[in-house]
């Protein structure tokens, strides 16, 4: 499990949404269960010197994304990911590299994803994201995503 | 009213917030009770072809920031806004320029505002947004903001 090379995968990323390239995206560890990525804060600085909340938005946005699309493929699954809705809140200023944590709201069962996509069931996922600078939490993000079944 | 060089005003965010400039984001029309904005499909773009969930979210956010930001300019107040929450809703693919319409949750008194601030009060304003094509509305926001009164 988990052998497709993590670089490529966001090189594509980076290529296909350009704007993860421009807030300097990175994923720094993934699994079957989560995800840590991070972002550091010179592309992403607002008029404070701090980061802005559209990129941190963003940033959780695209690394919950990331979560599911790479867990799929790691079964040889292609289907389409989607964000269907999210709430965020930004509890203090985010001063340095945004490090960013995202898990299930529950554990995923990869497998029963699977056997749902093939029987053509569309599947619901929502997700909670963490981010700012080790226990220090400055945003959190709670978000539905949808892996459609239809290719 | 409004005699703030609206050009000048989005120039400085393009340079204070850089992503706003990699987004393209531009402000179409202001006053004092909404907003609106629009950046274009190609930098914003995702791996469907379609408008980056996560571009939407973070050009909702920067169009609700500046809509409170430029009328308390426009009141000579220089005081920070910052972003509390949000929520997003992503209704169906955005296949060409975002159009963004901001305004307030209810009408807003901007002399109350002052004067609140005059008063060291700080102010939460509650913003929504709606985001599409015309009357085709594929992305929605509702967000706090507030203003900060100690500067």
């Amino acid at each position: 499990m988990l052998t497709l090379c993590l670089d490529a995968f966001v090189e594509r990323i980076h290529q296909d949404i350009p704007l993860t390239a421009a807030m300097h995206w990175q994923i720094d560890q993934i699994d079957n269960q989560g995800l840590k990525a991070s972002a550091p804060l010179t592309p992403n600085i607002n008029d404070k010197g701090t980061f802005f909340g559209g990129s941190s938005s963003a940033l959780m946005t695209i690394s919950g994304w990331a979560f599911i699309k790479f867990n799929l493929e790691q079964r040889g699954l292609q289907h389409d990911v989607v964000i269907h809705k999210n709430q965020n809140a930004w509890l203090k200023p985010q001063n340095d590299t945004l490090h960013m944590s995202v898990e299930g709201s529950q554990t995923i069962d990869w497998s029963q994803v699977s056997e749902k996509l093939s029987q053509n069931k569309n599947i619901r996922i929502r997700l909670q994201c963490q981010a700012g600078h080790g226990d220090d939490v400055t945003t959190t993000m709670k978000a539905d995503y949808a892996i459609i079944a239809d290719r």
